[in-house]
């Protein structure tokens, strides 16, 4: 005959002597700061009491899970997006996890449904390329315990976990290329102020030209399409500029788009610099220099942190930066005057 | 007082008058072939009998829906598929709906699982470009009553409805035009035959060639990757031909960056005809003739059937055909001998 064994206590019993509701007691557990300090410390004193084993309720967890999670980003057609989505998505799939995908077309209601839906389908947690419309929403469900990970762009609150990365290095270098080879005025087209990246990145290009010595440049305020950069392109064109610079691929590509319109030749008639890893920058017959964010680095840093949170770690630092690389080609030669 | 309204027959009613299942008169009702065509016409008879409006139940059916269509394609990198799953989208979301992409990176595991992530998410129908691996399951969902669409590529059954593009058109205008333009031999890189398109377009080519009066051209067996494009036309140029003709759009990214590595100039040294609208193709010294295959009218068409099939309209046809159209730009010009 069998013996019974000794039934094990379970979180649903430490919650009960502890007298708090189950979540509270695994967050406890889990070192959540949402949980008061004096809290976490009684109730990890109580489960040891009981001889509570973690593990055995992080299995139980595992097994509820839906193994699936969730990657939320602006644009597909841009490939710096669909290269961030395959880089989290083959990280996910080598660690067992399903990955869909919402694409929002840079629109704040499609963003807000998209949210919606992944945690009605209770997606074990979500990589979401945020819009500061949407900011109370991703913090609701960042409170309700909804493991999310931004990336790329961030919202003010600062609470939740955020892989950005640092165009410091990248557009300094950049920069200091032009004004070195007297490619100036420099053109710069700005992303738009209503995300951080814009704005960012605006900063950056205008304390880069303050530190090598420059006065203002020209700045048109565009937009992350294709069309905004081949129009402001021709709008900085007019202002009389030598060196265009474009705050991120999809302008870039429509700066090209201007430049060849007008049968300009990229690297002799005018600089060009763009931003990320396309393969358009690279077929070209002055194959284009550009700041590259190592978009495989902040894909695997935020599907890091993503797993370390649906495990329950608690977070260490909540904002997290890869940095940015010049890498120079053909489009920015030194003889340009 | 208020009169209480005679209570409408449900689609439960008439299931129980018919003495069928609540899914087989919904089926019957509309027009399902699952259903005996006999069967079909005694339940629409007692529905008529019964004063039951389908409308109704059309309505009922619609709360109960979660708004949510499921996208699966093989590739986001792709430009091609990032177009299809945008232009899906958007009509999507025009009607309502909020769309959930999954990539499958070419994988019938992937594939399968993320199918069944899909479906037991209870999302109201799938797009899918198909792997003939995932045939069985495609089926049993299709079977099961899944709204499903396949899309790009076909599987051999035929039951489930299919857009694709139809080569004919375009094919057989590129060889003529390289033919005419005797920029001979020409070097096909084809896709891989374990995918539909791949096998047809090949077949394609080489009735192509017959029909221009062509003997045997060479063949490069490649696959949807740019460097197999890459490697392909090295070892077609090696060959000695004069023309490179590219069975899809990774493949033609491949063959610009080997002409570009070898120094060749595409539209002078070799003749070049790809696939697909990329932006990599119009930004070249000599943008490159592609044969089109507008995605814009095949996402519309999927997205139509799908929605029809959501609404238990019976499918009319199973297989459904955009054309291919040649744009012809400079890399295919007249002189080139």
């Amino acid at each position: 005959m069998d013996i019974e064994p000794a039934r094990r206590p379970t979180l649903k019993d430490v919650a009960e002597a502890a007298g708090v509701a189950v979540s509270t007691a695994s967050r406890a557990l889990a070192d959540n700061p949402a949980v008061a300090a004096r809290t976490r410390a009684r109730i990890h004193d109580i489960a040891a009491g009981m001889g509570y084993r973690p593990n055995e309720q992080a299995r139980a967890l595992r097994r509820a899970r839906t193994n699936t999670i969730g990657v939320i980003v602006p644009s597909l057609v841009n490939h710096y997006f669909a290269t961030l989505v395959t880089g989290i998505q083959e990280g996910a799939a080598a660690a067992g996890l399903t990955t869909v995908i919402a694409n929002t077309r840079e629109d704040a209601d499609s963003l807000a449904a998209s949210l919606q839906v992944l945690a009605d389908q209770r997606v074990d947690g979500v990589i979401c390329v945020p819009h500061e419309d949407c900011a109370d929403q991703i913090l609701a469900l960042h409170d309700a315990g909804l493991p999310i990970v931004l990336i790329d762009r961030e919202i003010p609150s600062g609470q939740v976990p955020t892989v950005v990365s640092d165009p410091e290095r990248g557009m300094h270098d950049a920069v200091r290329l032009l004004a070195e080879t007297r490619a100036l005025p420099i053109g710069y087209l700005s992303g738009p102020t209503t995300t951080s990246t814009g704005r960012q990145r605006l900063e950056t290009f205008r304390t880069a030209c303050t530190a090598a010595g420059l006065p203002e440049q020209p700045v048109y305020l565009g937009g992350y399409e294709q069309e905004r950069g081949r129009a402001g392109a021709a709008d900085l064109l007019d202002r009389g500029v030598t060196a265009l610079f474009a705050g991120d691929s999809m302008m870039t590509i429509g700066v090209i788009e201007e430049c060849h319109r007008r049968g300009l030749l990229i690297g002799e008639d005018v600089a060009v610099i763009g931003f990320d890893r396309h393969p358009v920058f690279e077929l070209q017959p002055r194959p284009i220099t550009v700041i590259d964010q190592d978009v495989d680095a902040m894909a695997a840093l935020a599907l890091q942190t993503l797993l370390a949170g649906i495990d329950g770690q608690p977070t260490t630092s909540t904002r997290m930066h890869t940095p940015t690389t010049l890498i120079t080609r053909q489009s920015t030669p030194g003889a340009l005057r």
